[in-house]
């Protein structure tokens, strides 16, 4: 038996910031074994000198109570460690440890998320809010002076954990406290006014949301894009320098052409160039004076020459640098802080007795704090996974691979290869040859044979139909019987491969998908079902299927997916700038551009609605861009994103000046520059990824399959034996059932 | 006196392909000093066998023949190592020689690259001509075919030296002639028929520039991007692939709206989808779908988010991965290249006597041949540089490094720091005085400041003026205060550093250019002279001195220069694609667009031209898009440009398909996927070079100034003597006096 048994007395800490704790060793040798008393044991905890000078007469049970508070305090350490959170925020005494683990738990951050979301969704209901969800005022205002309120309640409860001095100290939080402040009285404000003032303090409620312990990813991509500012500000004023010569050139050079609305004045001529620097009004804005002399076009090319292709791009290297840089600073530190938790944890698992290393019992009881949900076996195999040594104790050294093993997921090899192993012989055999059919070549080949029929086929069909209602008719037989291949083929898989194994890949949960959307398509054109026409155009999806076929296909995306979510959270920081944009662009443009708004401007034609009838018809002129308008959130969120598309903006742009002033030009310009900088780094981070994961493939080519980290683990009969004797003393009946059933499968299976 | 003067007999060598040349020692030691006949020795070249079976009464003249063949020998050795010909092109007889030698000068690639530009050039004056350029047809014919001739000169050059074999199996140089064979006919044709027909072949007159020995770099960044070809097209085929699924989605999402003109048909859907990967049609394309549900947006947002921010960035990715690799390729195999040419030029130089290295008369004799524009001292410098271990001899080893050395300048250690250091010691002091004020910091900021201040009244000034005609007035005072103080900086600049000092930093070249054309521009001010007006304008360029203020822009600047040669190779080839297409473009879409031209299609406003009277006022309106057309080839250069910056670009493809076929589509469809391709390895080249400077100031950060490589080499007068003993007795009386020279300047500084 490899467990070791032994309880010592555990070499308590005192708590204090830095790390350099002191150990201050009992002497108390307390071997006896306990009766395992769980929960309610938060209310006693690890202050820094009341075991070292514990009384006397509840030794045994102060022994035991310390060792439950140092398991406790070990997994707080090892989570700060995996959160990246600063040691100096660690609980320091007991009201600040059940404070601690009261704002540290799924409920709780579930809590602080709801409340952001909700605070960030009122502004779908606040004037100027969406059609359908506009609320009274009355209404909107109660529900933001609500969520305030448990916002004031969840941080309150920071500060009991915090203690009042590391709270000042935490920039983030005391951030939140002023805006939580500034919203609160403007909540008031509105309540007693009953209207809604000029808000743009809304629009930092984002840093609720942020605050978040789920949002951490994006507090990373904020802290990442402040810190690639400095170079990226440098090249900026760089281009901006130019951009300034140039419009003074620009202005000599063409200003005396009357017919050229672009130069005519300093201030035209530097927006104009800013928009150049978009190539949005490129050609036009060359056109008047090109008209006039021909060598004019030189002037443009080289503009464009210098700032689009040299600058722009020097912007994005010296991104990707900072970027890349950062990112192995940021790595190095990582793996620092960890380290040092893992310290702070080791030290408090080891006895006076073994200073050396960390027993079984001990590690167990860390990862009943740690890991919750694991089960008896996984703990055991996590311990002999980090135990290489195979000595009953895990050593430090051991122990700083603790985040790697902790994150493995432990699979029982079976001996049974197929879920049908265990059916009688006929029916095994006709499984069996399912399973062979599945998995050969021929089978895969002939569905890539069929989807690229179906693909050519769709293509076919669809360029067949000039426009139309494409619905109104009965089921095309060919949708009928590329359905019924498909269908057949997933039940072969199904059956051949059984549900949990064909479901576990990625690409065949997709095929499940596809097809089950093409089956409720089919419902739907079959039963006339005018919403969920839509799916039906799903259809194409199947031929992404193909992509199977190549490598490289396959790297891309399964690096796609690799990234999904760190490109999802680049998303959401993204979203969040949105927000803020989308909230001040309400406040100061909500309702300026309207159908035939802008006749006046140059970009007339563009928001034009003209109703005017030729012959007998009504021929309605739309220009829609009236459409792009600050009207609320939802209609901002479109807008800001045309304006990320940079295309054709400076016409949303020149629509909203003309009914504003035009100082308005710098709200649409900062916000170009910022999804300038935003966007870049997701290039940058783009970059990055595919590089590194292709220079990696490059130097695996040779094992053709990437199966992760492979370890096995075997444990003997004896070895389970072991751990339930070790659960029988502690006396958790569920633990020592699960385990005892895996021993009777080891008798099963030899 | 350390140069060896014993005169050996060469190691012979075979002269064969591979570089794996046997040696055949001759018995003959020749000791006897020989008179240096230079020229003339062309003609007996070193015949594989003649010197190892020559006969003995010639026996002197022989080897020093020989001697002078192997000098020659293994320049050219060095040279091909240099450019990264190829060994199996290296001349193998007496004919061959001659015929490399006299296509290998600057003379003959002179001839090369111009019948190359003349070939190239023609097309201005060839229908559809620039109008001012037309030639008639018997006229740029005969051009042509003079041209070719030339051409066909050169090409039974390289076929003599060659040799047939080899000459049939250089592709480059078979493609040549094919094309060649091809242009002769047609411009016979031409002249026959008196008329010229489509001829799209002309487009490929490129080659004879690239083929040109000063393109070398374009022929290499033309085989990178060959190179970087299979994973783009990989990607590519992805990028079409979403395109097509979500043509297909989009037409039958959008088809049934009949105010949507961009998804009507199949092919609308795919044409507008792939202008939207452009961007160029947003968000103009989604409107009349997003007008009828605001939900529709989500599928443009989709296909932008998957198409444009993900594979395209995908795309710079791979290419940016692929570029790496091939560069890390290409200076490992170059390196190997040049070694081999390093081993072949050191077996040639050896002796049977002492085959463990060079001696100094050796490779003086190879200098002699591999830069004949070097003096006597700097060959014996280069020696020395090379000749580590300071033997007489210089080890293969040490031989290794002859491409880093000879690339080196030396330059005298002058003892006299200033141009003035030798005047009146009242003169002396006066420019003394100067030269400490204008290295001050003092005097620098105070430059910097009259530079920020002259840029604050530029922009106030032009601020001012509100349009109209600035250079009908006066010489502004302003202009001339501000000229006169940097008049006075040069000058004292100039005084205070002496001219050479003052002109060898490209900082002061730039100052002193920009100076001068503000002097310039004040002079055409004075004396009314219009044309030179533009010159006044330039004045801003003065603020780019300003960037000297910070590390980061000094960096960025610098690198930009050091970039600038392959950059404007990048450039280059980007140029040579441009006339392939632009020919093509001249064949076809010569002469279709003109005012009002599209009045059927989508973009009729763009090609507008009406001239009607409002009131009694003629109001010109005008499109201007006409002025983008294919009519002759600077027309369709700047097309091209307007093509590649991409926004707009459908206005012009719609305006010629409306007027052609829409076939016409494919052209402008594939222009943009080439410079889509270009374009991103000129990125990924910014990225690279950028990232890779940046990474090396940041390990170099200690040092502020980097100066290069600083090698010092002291000669001894003894050493000088003896050098000129060496020439005294090869009797060459320019280069005697020269180092004479040298004897006398160390007498008389010490």
């Amino acid at each position: 038996m490899a467990v070791s048994m032994d309880d010592d007395v555990p070499l308590i800490l005192t708590l204090d910031e830095g790390g350099s704790s002191t150990s201050a060793p009992l002497d108390d040798p307390d071997r006896e074994e306990l009766p395992n008393e769980n929960g309610g044991s938060y209310d006693v905890i690890n202050d820094a000198s009341s075991p070292a000078a514990g009384d006397c007469c509840a030794q045994q049970s102060s022994a035991r109570h310390n060792w439950e508070m140092n398991y406790q305090e070990a997994a707080i350490y090892l989570q700060e460690g995996e959160n990246n959170d600063k040691f100096f925020t660690h609980p320091k005494n007991a009201k600040a440890l059940a404070a601690y683990l009261f704002a540290h738990n799924h409920l709780f951050y579930l809590m602080e998320l709801s409340t952001a979301l909700l605070l960030l969704l009122l502004s779908l209901c606040e004037a100027p809010a969406v059609p359908m969800l506009r609320l009274g005022i009355f209404v909107h205002a109660t529900l933001e002076l609500f969520a305030l309120i448990v916002v004031v309640f969840e941080l309150s409860m920071k500060m009991r954990w915090l203690g009042f001095q590391t709270f000042i100290r935490h920039k983030r939080t005391m951030v939140k406290t002023c805006v939580l402040f500034v919203q609160f009285i403007e909540a008031i404000v509105v309540l007693v006014r009953q209207t809604s003032h000029v808000r743009i303090t809304r629009a930092l409620r984002c840093i609720f949301l942020v605050d978040c312990r789920y949002c951490g990813a994006v507090r990373r991509n904020l802290r990442q894009i402040f810190q690639s500012l400095p170079p990226f500000i440098d090249i900026l004023l760089l281009l901006l320098f130019f951009m300034v010569i140039f419009a003074i050139l620009g202005f000599y050079l063409f200003s005396p052409n009357h017919s050229d609305p672009y130069f005519n004045t300093l201030e035209n001529s530097l927006v104009n160039l800013f928009v150049l620097l978009t190539t949005s009004n490129f050609p036009d804005v060359m056109m008047p004076s090109y008209a006039r002399n021909p060598w004019s076009c030189v002037f443009f090319i080289v503009y464009l020459s210098i700032e689009l292709y040299f600058i722009m791009n020097l912007l994005l290297a010296v991104v990707f640098d900072t970027f890349n840089d950062i990112e192995k600073r940021k790595f190095k530190s990582l793996l620092l802080h960890k380290r040092t938790a893992i310290q702070h944890a080791f030290r408090l698992l080891i006895t006076k007795q073994r200073p050396s290393g960390i027993s079984f019992k001990h590690f167990e009881g860390l990862l009943r704090f740690y890991k919750p949900g694991m089960c008896a076996r996984e703990r055991y195999l996590t311990f002999k996974a980090l135990n290489q040594s195979n000595t009953p104790l895990v050593s430090l050294k051991e122990f700083y691979n603790f985040y790697e093993v902790i994150g493995l997921k432990w699979k029982a090899k079976r001996n049974r290869e197929h879920w049908f192993d265990d059916l009688p012989r006929t029916a095994f055999l006709i499984f069996k040859g399912i399973n062979i059919l599945v998995n050969s070549r021929v089978f895969q080949y002939t569905m890539y044979t069929v989807v690229a029929v179906n693909g050519i086929w769709i293509l076919v069909e669809t360029f067949m139909l000039q426009g139309g209602n494409f619905f109104s008719r009965n089921v095309p037989w060919s949708y009928i019987v590329f359905l019924t291949i498909y269908g057949v083929e997933l039940l072969l898989k199904t059956t051949g491969l059984g549900p949990v194994e064909y479901l576990s890949s990625g690409w065949n949960l997709f095929d499940f998908s596809v097809t089950l959307f093409a089956f409720l398509g089919l419902m739907a054109l079959a039963f006339n079902m005018e919403p969920f026409y839509f799916i039906v155009v799903l259809r194409p999806l199947q031929l992404l299927r193909l992509f199977k076929l190549k490598k490289r296909y396959r790297n891309v995306l399964d690096t796609m997916f690799e990234l999904f979510p760190r490109m999802a959270s680049l998303g959401l920081t993204l979203l969040i700038f949105y927000y803020c944009f989308a909230i001040v662009g309400m406040e100061f443009f909500a309702g300026v551009v309207y159908p035939n708004c802008c006749n006046t401007s140059t970009v007339a034609d563009s928001y034009r609605w003209v109703n005017h009838t030729v012959g007998n018809k009504t021929v309605v002129e739309e220009g829609y861009y009236y459409l792009n308008n600050f009207d609320n959130i939802l209609n901002s969120f479109v807008t800001l994103f045309e304006l990320t598309v940079v295309n054709d903006w400076y016409i949303i742009m020149e629509g909203v000046t003309s009914q504003t002033t035009h100082w308005s030009r710098l709200y649409f310009m900062i916000f170009y520059i910022v999804t300038m900088v935003v966007m870049t780094i997701i290039v940058a981070f783009i970059l990055d990824a595919f590089v590194f994961r292709m220079n990696y493939t490059r130097k695996n080519q040779d094992s053709e399959e990437d199966n992760g980290i492979v370890l096995e683990k075997e444990i003997s009969k004896e070895e389970v034996v072991g751990v339930i004797e070790l659960y029988k003393r502690s006396s958790a009946a569920a633990e020592i059932t699960q385990l005892q059933k895996i021993v009777l499968q080891m008798d099963k299976y030899g």
